[in-house]
């Protein structure tokens, strides 16, 4: 059976028609057409021999064609960032459980952090004929998609909000969960605190460093300049921030990493230091308890956001026509540690 | 703008279509199409009407049309799992990265573990006409593929093997690390050695279950049937059985983890038992090395596992027709601290 399948029988591209159904079945192309898809007229003796030819033959109707009468694919497209950050598995498994309810087959991809493979890869599953996409923006400018708003693939932008057009944007409290995690440290009297996020054009890298910013000055305390490294989240450029900022002359006491990637190299940083300094995180990661100390974070509900971004998805397509709204999404301070060593001289 | 995008004016499913194009740029449908088409006949002064029309209706090619002319639609489809699963992160992002060096888009969804969700997204997606598959099954007769596989559908499973058809498949050496695993935790004077691993229907929990097995047996070691425990990967499940292991009257002094779901919830078990207890982890994961014990673990290269997968996709979409085979993919046992614990009597 095996050989017959990948052996020299394989005949690449000659997939059975319904013409070679009504062959072997001895019936007309119309015939094979209704039981295909359902249609009244057709005797049970007939449709048993038409269905004995599909599974002979191996016969599935191609959805292609179907696409193109019905309009709907019952499929929405899933653009994220990367897929190997562990902040967009349950946030991609939650989209794909809402669509599976709704039932609709989750297609993804990743822009790498690249506005211009975000919209190649936006536009590609627009060809496709996705019902509606849920977009984790790379870029700043979606005027690119007007044209297929309109022409009503319905779209939900999530952890980060569209630029240059008004869409619907399911976020996480940026601003307010970056104030937290740095009043936090400041309560724990430090006032030499270092930040260090990902890259500045970042809708949640700029939104957390003006809650940082915010924190500071609502505790009275001038940021030096040393102390703010925005950009790439790989692993050298994380440490080599950190280490400036630790190995300066009035050394930073504490630390508060903008997001996973970023506070697990820290955290690494760290243990090798001389000297404790506390650390926040934005973001829970899965063994931020296990490790010593157990790392203090700011936690988002990355499954919620997914949750909620496809619910509106769905809600759209059903045909509400509210305007675009912004949803935001709590976050919670869960202190653990490493947020809570006060701060000692260098 | 925004407000002509997505308030009034907007008309669900009113896509502009070529005549629509035509009939702004004042042209025949023989035209627009051969624009749109790249053909020729068509004079420098009537192409840039006709683009101009497109850009200003937001006309975009319905692919699906196109889909059906050329009968590739350079896209190749991947089953996994587990969405959520970091073991998957780097193994879906490696062939995302060479689906894209072949110019391909790819289209992902999870079956959960459940045979007739993955039968469901491998048939959708062959509907869609993706040219290839990579499938981390979850079920164990893919029979239902002979006639897509036949039918020109390149398949390469990666994980875990196909099961009652002869596919590519790309595996690690489950058998091979368990041993090494086990013989480790034996060097280091352990004899009575608890397994803790996935569901025995899946081709991974069993054939590191045979490594185990295997590596005891060499040692002269009778295993009790009590040290055992094949089930799911729930935090729940894995807490009970690592904890029945400990508390029995003869303990065990070392677990081995079958997968890095298992070896997680074995970490938390572990810091919580009265007297130190060795641990070895199947695959790597991300803090291991920062957990104290740091965990000493089997690891698993899942970024190559998916690169050579996805580069064997794409000889075989290219016409190579050798026969199916097997690649295994070795491990490496990295030792950390957690696995080289000496036995303690309870």
């Amino acid at each position: 059976m095996t050989d017959t399948a990948r052996g020299t029988s394989r005949r690449y591209g000659t997939r059975p028609t319904m013409k070679d159904v009504a062959a072997r079945a001895g019936v007309g192309l119309k015939t094979v057409s209704r039981v295909v898809n359902g249609e009244a007229g057709v005797t049970p003796d007939t449709e048993r021999r038409v269905q004995e030819a599909i599974t002979a033959l191996g016969f599935r109707r191609n959805d292609s064609a179907r696409i193109l009468r019905k309009g709907r694919t019952a499929s929405i497209g899933l653009v994220l960032e990367d897929l190997a950050d562990p902040f967009y598995g349950p946030l991609s498994r939650a989209v794909e459980e809402v669509a599976r309810s709704h039932g609709a087959l989750l297609i993804n991809g990743s822009s790498a952090e690249d506005p211009a493979r975000e919209q190649e890869l936006v536009l590609a599953l627009c060809a496709r004929r996705v019902d509606g996409l849920v977009i984790i923006p790379a870029g700043d400018d979606h005027r690119y998609l007007e044209p297929e708003i309109t022409a009503g693939i319905a779209t939900v932008f999530v952890d980060r909000p569209a630029g240059r057009i008004d869409a619907d944007a399911v976020l996480c409290d940026n601003f307010g969960g970056a104030r937290d995690a740095v009043a936090h440290l400041i309560a724990h009297g430090h006032r030499r605190i270092g930040f260090i996020g990902d890259q500045p054009r970042i809708h949640t890298a700029r939104e957390r460093l003006r809650g940082y910013r915010s924190a500071m000055a609502a505790a009275g305390l001038t940021v030096d300049d040393s102390w703010v490294s925005l950009g790439s989240t790989a692993p050298e450029r994380v440490r080599s921030a950190a280490t400036a900022m630790l190995d300066a002359p009035e050394p930073v006491t504490a630390l508060f990493a903008g997001n996973n990637r970023v506070t697990v190299t820290a955290v690494r940083v760290l243990g090798a230091s001389p000297r404790p300094v506390a650390l926040v995180g934005f973001d829970d990661f899965e063994l931020a308890d296990l490790v010593r100390p157990a790392v203090t974070v700011v936690a988002q509900d990355p499954a919620l956001m997914g949750r909620t971004a496809a619910a509106l998805l769905f809600r759209r397509l059903d045909g509400i026509t509210e305007p675009p709204h912004h949803t935001e999404i709590p976050t919670r301070l869960v202190p653990r540690g490493s947020g809570e060593i006060p701060p000692t001289e260098g």
